[in-house]
């Protein structure tokens, strides 16, 4: 597909973040949440190495915060998901897959708790908020569900702490993974907290208070001037290498959290109230097909995403990138597990693919 | 801002049409649903003009349908819209906007009986499918929910029954309007009604057989030489001439019905089953805030949404467009009532507008 001009109206949301990142140059977006998305400022190898080395501003408002409130909030998130979220401290934020009555996902979100009566569901790309709702006014909970005015803004790369501790203080390089704390900017305080869709490393700072949205964006750029930061935003390459997977793109609700690798999340046998879990209990092990990687050693956009092997149906190609790194072609694919148990391989037009876990090990891909 | 361009992934789902329309040599695109939709072809005016007096085939697989099926699929229907849907027949389909138990719009579907127990849900931009979903998980609705292989095909433009008729057979001229028949295609039967998003009249076809998508397109290509049929898209000029309200760009979950002007339905007054009905009942009238029609003398595109005057805010564009035919700038607004009980017309940006209803009048845009 040649490149197609993105239509952008009221529809597809601009964010706080706009007006700098189109100063920026940014060169290409998707819509993700009904938002705009930036998915290319120089080129993605550039991007990559960029982000890989020094430090990205990135405008992820599109990653919408679902707000949860009331006297029954935790126990619906609780219902949404199979993760066991009892233990979930103020502040914090846990990796958290949304899965129906049938085991399927629905959304791979972080749940951040605020309070026990008010969470921030941090989603990927579905409308959580109907689902919350429906659900909310099915079961009569005494819930308000909503999509606040909040505004991620990432910093990413292996000198973003440095850049954000220049910001907020020194206190920033104490916060864990995926923990946060109220820290003030201009006299506002925001929710901060060491995550974001890289393994870089860095932080997401929640805007929510849009108008602060520029100065905030040009704070960062100013602090980083000596650092290199730049612009940027989620890498598709390394993604890929990092082993990230994206909702729509890799898995949706036809798959089951098994069938992703994402059985650390699914607490089994905790006694929670959760939608899916009767289900998934039955599921457990039980997965026909598994999300995996694949490696070719030549550079080689694959076709067709249906893959075949003597015209049996073994698999479907989900994501791929050129990695510059390891020089090799990396790809995502839900794979029949009956393929999976005989074959360590597959050839796929003409080139010979190996079959690997995910995320990809270092070894693997160094080989 | 200046042309983007869109990312394109599997999460932005392609079409059954889309060889078709990219050979077609599509210039932009949308994502409506996680689909791709066509935007423009070869520009927003020439588009138009053709779309007014000639016939377009239009890929609008991003209108998604959400099945519902079980013995609860009527209950469940009625329970989402506030519309009386229950002397639906077999086949027809009916404009129902969604409301939740605020009375808050969440999508402005049509709703289309395929049978008591069988309905699809034709939605515009947001995940209907997982509000359902909620609502009949919290209900314990014995029902299905899901969003089935179907791509809807609209031929539209005053020669469409013509060409839909070449098709398919002379009894599509005896179809009404909202009323479908199944119809052969290559052994196929495909719900044919007469519907679509303009003004313009015409046909959608929904494909349910995907392997069945180009040859559809090529025969009506094919049919349609010497009606000079030519690849389309839903145009911005011509739904604002229309009157068409789009749902993200016009109107959201903060807007009741009575604001957007879909009064007429409401059934207020029929003893039915529906989540929002009693919040309605309280709101009807009351709105504070109105959808209405601007009309500019002169071209000039508004920049700012948030429209003020003696820096009071009283209200927001919503769209805009340039009319040809008319030579007059068109846009809509949610307009505080306040503001339209004493003024007929508002000054924006250096120009003046005036102030009427939705949809426009021709006497009015032609004065």
């Amino acid at each position: 597909m040649n490149d197609k001009i993105l239509s952008v109206s009221r529809r597809t949301r601009s964010t706080p973040f706009t007006s700098r990142v189109e100063a920026a140059g940014v060169k290409a977006y998707t819509i993700y949440n009904h938002m705009l998305l930036p998915t290319e400022f120089v080129n993605f190898e550039d991007d990559y190495w960029h982000l890989c080395e020094h430090v990205q501003v990135w405008d992820v408002s599109a990653e919408r915060q679902v707000e949860i409130k009331g006297p029954d909030a935790m126990r619906l998130v609780q219902l949404m998901t199979p993760r066991d979220i009892s233990k979930t401290e103020d502040l914090q934020g846990k990796y958290a897959p949304l899965c129906n009555e049938y085991g399927g996902i629905i959304n791979d979100p972080i749940v951040i708790r605020h309070a026990a009566d008010r969470w921030w569901v941090s989603i990927a790309d579905s409308d959580v908020k109907l689902w919350a709702q429906g659900l909310a006014t099915g079961l009569k909970l005494d819930v308000d569900v909503f999509e606040p005015d909040v505004f991620p803004l990432a910093v990413q790369g292996p000198k973003a702490e440095e850049l954000v501790a220049r910001l907020f203080g020194k206190s920033v390089r104490g916060i864990r993974f995926f923990r946060g704390e109220m820290l003030d900017f201009e006299g506002h305080p925001l929710y901060v907290a060491r995550s974001g869709w890289s393994k870089q490393g860095g932080f997401e700072i929640y805007l929510d208070k849009p108008e602060l949205g520029e100065a905030l964006w040009d704070k960062l750029i100013k602090l980083g001037e000596d650092l290199n930061v730049r612009p940027g935003c989620p890498n598709a390459i390394e993604r890929l290498e990092s082993g990230l997977i994206s909702l729509g793109n890799d898995i949706d609700d036809s798959n089951n959290p098994f069938e992703c690798g994402l059985d650390q999340y699914i607490d089994l046998d905790n006694d929670i109230e959760s939608l899916s879990l009767p289900a998934l209990r039955q599921l457990a092990g039980q997965q026909k097909r598994q999300l995996t990687g694949l490696i070719f050693d030549q550079k080689k956009t694959i076709q067709q995403s249906n893959l075949r092997v003597e015209g049996q149906f073994v698999g479907e190609l989900t994501s791929q990138a050129w990695s510059p790194r390891y020089r090799k072609q990396l790809a995502f694919a839900m794979m029949n597990r009956d393929y999976l148990d005989s074959n360590s391989s597959i050839e796929i037009e003409g080139v010979l693919g190996q079959i690997t876990e995910l995320p990809f090990s270092v070894e693997v891909l160094s080989a």
